[in-house]
């Protein structure tokens, strides 16, 4: 049997363990690489082991922040009373295309017992002590799953024993844009009407 | 607007540099990426600084061959009798799973006027060269396109007018395993009329 070389191997192997790469797209991308231009390897390589030097994660919000420089997300242009709450740092990304101008608070994962990701966990206690008295509104962005919902109310117990002026809000469920009735399932149209406005 | 660090936004655009990679699959792979272990990182990045200054090709075959060892294309305990032409080192390893024992030739290609690709810029000259008496059969295992026919119709001419005993064989054309006829093309589904075999 003929064996590849162990230095495409290797870097077939690499490629195999990222996720969503199967062992043909795996393939496919060691012999592009292999064809590359040497300058694209070369800032290839040196982003990957770049990234975890120096890549920081903010002490106020827990977004990315860049070795040796202030935080992008946590400057004083951004609306000081409203913070969004989210599980992961590209999150941010996501809710900023959206044209979200407050702050956020990364909470880095959700409740869940199973997994045994309980409230110490998370950067809950940072967001208790974030809420001071400028601060107007928690708007809670968690994913729509039951781990998600339970973070919520248990956010929002939280911050409301600390603030009873504080107002708590979530992002509104319901028929994404562009969403056809026959294929949206059943929990999400529940949520829909329930929620229904008066036009 | 908030910018992702630069580091990390460097690392997204090598991933969406790679075929078949888009924006979105770049940044779920440069975000997993910069939560792995710092060992798989360091073991990829070294991977991809490796492979062009390690890998080499084969003098006689033209297959991947690692600096410093000898090809595993080219051993004496392989069927030195036939030699399978194809265009792409990778072809190499889906023939020799299919259990072909015998020897191989990479191409390096197909003749393609409109690219520009005539018959000096393929390993053919190379091939005829490699041709002695030990060898009884070529066997020509180039795409199904209009440009692998024509380069097998140019080296079946050359293979003859050294040798007029040598077989020239090239691959079945046909219906796949698990194939269904309502989803072949119908020039497949021609050529396997064409080429029916008694039973």
């Amino acid at each position: 049997m003929i064996q590849l070389p162990a230095t495409l191997q290797k870097l077939i192997d690499s490629f195999k363990a990222l996720p969503g790469i199967g062992s043909k797209t795996a393939e496919r991308l060691a012999y592009h690489v292999s064809e590359s231009h040497e300058s694209y390897n070369k800032e290839f390589a040196e982003s990957l082991l770049n990234i975890r030097e120096k890549l920081n994660i903010c002490n106020t919000c827990f977004f990315y922040v860049e070795e040796k420089s202030s935080c992008s997300c946590c400057q004083n242009n951004r609306d000081q009373t409203k913070i969004c709450v989210v599980q992961r740092p590209k999150d941010v990304i996501a809710i900023d295309k959206a044209g979200f101008t407050g702050l956020y608070h990364v909470l880095g994962g959700v409740l869940s017992p199973l997994d045994q990701i309980g409230p110490d966990d998370l950067n809950i206690n940072e967001l208790i002590i974030r809420v001071d008295d400028e601060v107007k509104e928690i708007i809670l962005a968690m994913d729509t799953s039951l781990e998600g919902d339970a973070t919520s109310i248990c956010l929002a117990q939280r911050l409301e024993e600390i603030n009873k002026d504080l107002t708590i809000s979530k992002l509104a469920r319901g028929i994404p844009i562009g969403g056809q009735f026959e294929y949206i399932d059943e929990i999400t149209l529940m949520r829909a009407l329930d929620e229904r406005r008066v036009v």
